[in-house]
């Protein structure tokens, strides 16, 4: 059995999504089995007309508390112990799971993830990582925002543990990395980019190809995408400001006259399906990597489909044994650096 | 009369855009008198056909060498002394035209504009500047590219310059000034977003709002949108990118049958039209701001339309006198930081 553990009160939609997520999951995957974190009355109540074969795989954790966007993620934690991401966290610390996912407060499950899951040997940081939809498919896209200041031997782990998630979980034979950088000339960047370029290309594990521009992102031209974490925030934040001011724009112009309006009902409905296929919704949510066991913190408005496929994409990422494999890779690492500055 | 100098080999599709460009800022504004810097003989046949009136208002600067997007900027600029960037730059030194215009390398323009037009008194670092278009019309959006690993004391002469700007040339009235960072709360963000945001809060001069994610850049959620180079570039590439690939997605719907073929034939004309208004062409290129004089970059493939935007853009900047505002402005700050470091 896969164990693991998700925040049944998370997101905007809890914990009906969340719950019906958990449903839609259990049913896919015989081999899944759910720690249900959250306020036992209301797991018992909404799982209380579940066939007996999903509820033999299921088990309540009860905690009773809950995290708000608005309060200080590190004090949160440390303070909230019966709240639903530092239960759930401290699920995947004792091995009861392999992956602990919720669509709670995001700085909450960054911190919970680093100061109770923890970081594994020789990992400096542990990057914020994402499945991003592209022109050519699908990129694993890193750091979108746990770690700003970074360094330049950070991203050279995050260009490996990377590496390492594309081939395993997605299957990919030697995937692409590059680095996002100003241009792609190899003078062009700041300080951060040019030290990590010249780092990168003497990685052997990798298959480093150089820099990418951030407006090729979008194309799909690396399966692995490198960043900081504030210019990986910057990229992703401005692809989906981008993606929605187009649909503003392409309503208005749809809804203009009589024969764009005709058009438009033609139109809307190839559209709005080709659109889905760029959503991340069918990768699971963000993933932070290099930790004792997976956190994947999911969208705040994740739908039920979202809960679901971050479930199944987690169970991938735990039967690959993906942290076994960093922790083998990262073993030889300098573990004196290893140390929150 | 407003004297504008402009490169004339500047772009993919120079001379003759260029020409066709000056030509038409030179029938919109009496007032405009251009030197056109290039090949004495390019410019002498491209104009021959011109009224005596236009033909009074030029002046030819002679410029026999062009500088290549490939080559080291700074060595260009600096050893080409007869190129157009070179010479054009060399106008505005000597106070011969306000400002120059070239669609040629964006390296050697900005190298230009540093190292021979030369910064103002006071001026630590000149950003590049742009009006880009949002959901609410245009904001001024900086630095895209000119100064990378910047400091937060650079950041606050940026956004001090670009509300000059937004004030005197785009009469916006008390413009409102915004800093990109990771999220909006005060706690967030990296040591420079944090440092700059403490120092921006504390100048009067500004109407300094805080933080802005970069998903709502394209809102138009601030009149002065500051980041640091490096940010900037990424911000705005993206945008670029996202476009572009929208638009890759959105024709292959709309060719995907047959009745969506002529919804297509209806649509795509006010389609077309309305992406045309989110085009930053009538705004005129990028500008250096901070210099002794305006130096203008337009897009590498600046049409005839953008060429004759930038120079009448120019005009306004000269005539409201921007250079001599920011001069005033910071004619008190400190000088001894005032060094290439």
């Amino acid at each position: 059995m896969t164990n693991i553990a998700l925040d049944i009160m998370g997101g905007d939609f809890a914990p009906d999504c969340n719950i019906q997520g958990a449903f839609d999951a259990l049913n896919a995957d015989k081999d899944i089995r759910l720690l249900l974190v959250g306020p036992a009355s209301v797991i018992k109540d909404k799982t209380s007309d579940w066939p007996e074969e999903l509820k033999s795989r299921i088990e309540t954790v009860e905690a009773d508390e809950i995290i708000e966007c608005d309060e200080s993620p590190v004090s949160a934690v440390r303070h909230k112990k019966n709240s639903t991401i530092t239960v759930g966290a401290n699920i995947v610390k004792e091995g009861r799971a392999g992956a602990f996912i919720s669509a709670g407060s995001s700085g909450a499950v960054l911190a919970a993830g680093q100061l109770i899951v923890g970081r594994l040997p020789g990992v400096k940081r542990p990057p914020l990582a994402s499945m991003i939809p592209t022109a050519k498919g699908f990129s694993l896209f890193l750091d979108l925002g746990a770690n700003v200041d970074a360094k330049a031997e950070w991203l050279c782990q995050f260009a490996r543990m990377g590496s390492i998630y594309m081939e395993k979980v997605q299957h990919k034979a030697s995937p692409s990395v590059k680095l996002v950088n100003l241009g792609v000339e190899e003078e062009k960047g700041n300080a951060l980019t040019k030290e990590a370029n010249a780092m990168l290309s003497q990685i052997p594990e990798i298959n480093y190809e150089g820099f990418i521009e951030s407006r090729d992102v979008i194309m799909g031209e690396a399966d692995v995408i490198v960043a900081d974490a504030f210019t990986g925030n910057a990229i992703l934040k401005t692809m989906e400001g981008t993606l929605g001011f187009v649909m503003q724009v392409l309503k208005s112009v749809l809804k203009s006259g009589l024969l764009t309006k005709l058009a438009a009902l033609m139109i809307m409905k190839p559209l709005k399906l080709k659109l889905k296929e760029f959503s991340a919704s069918e990768q699971g949510g963000a993933m932070l990597l290099g930790l004792n066991g997976l956190v994947m913190k999911c969208h705040g408005n994740a739908s039920r489909k979202d809960i679901a496929n971050g479930i199944l994409k987690s169970a991938g990422f735990i039967r690959e044994d993906v942290c076994g494999l960093i922790r083998e890779a990262f073993a030889k690492e300098n573990s004196q650096n290893n140390t929150v500055e």
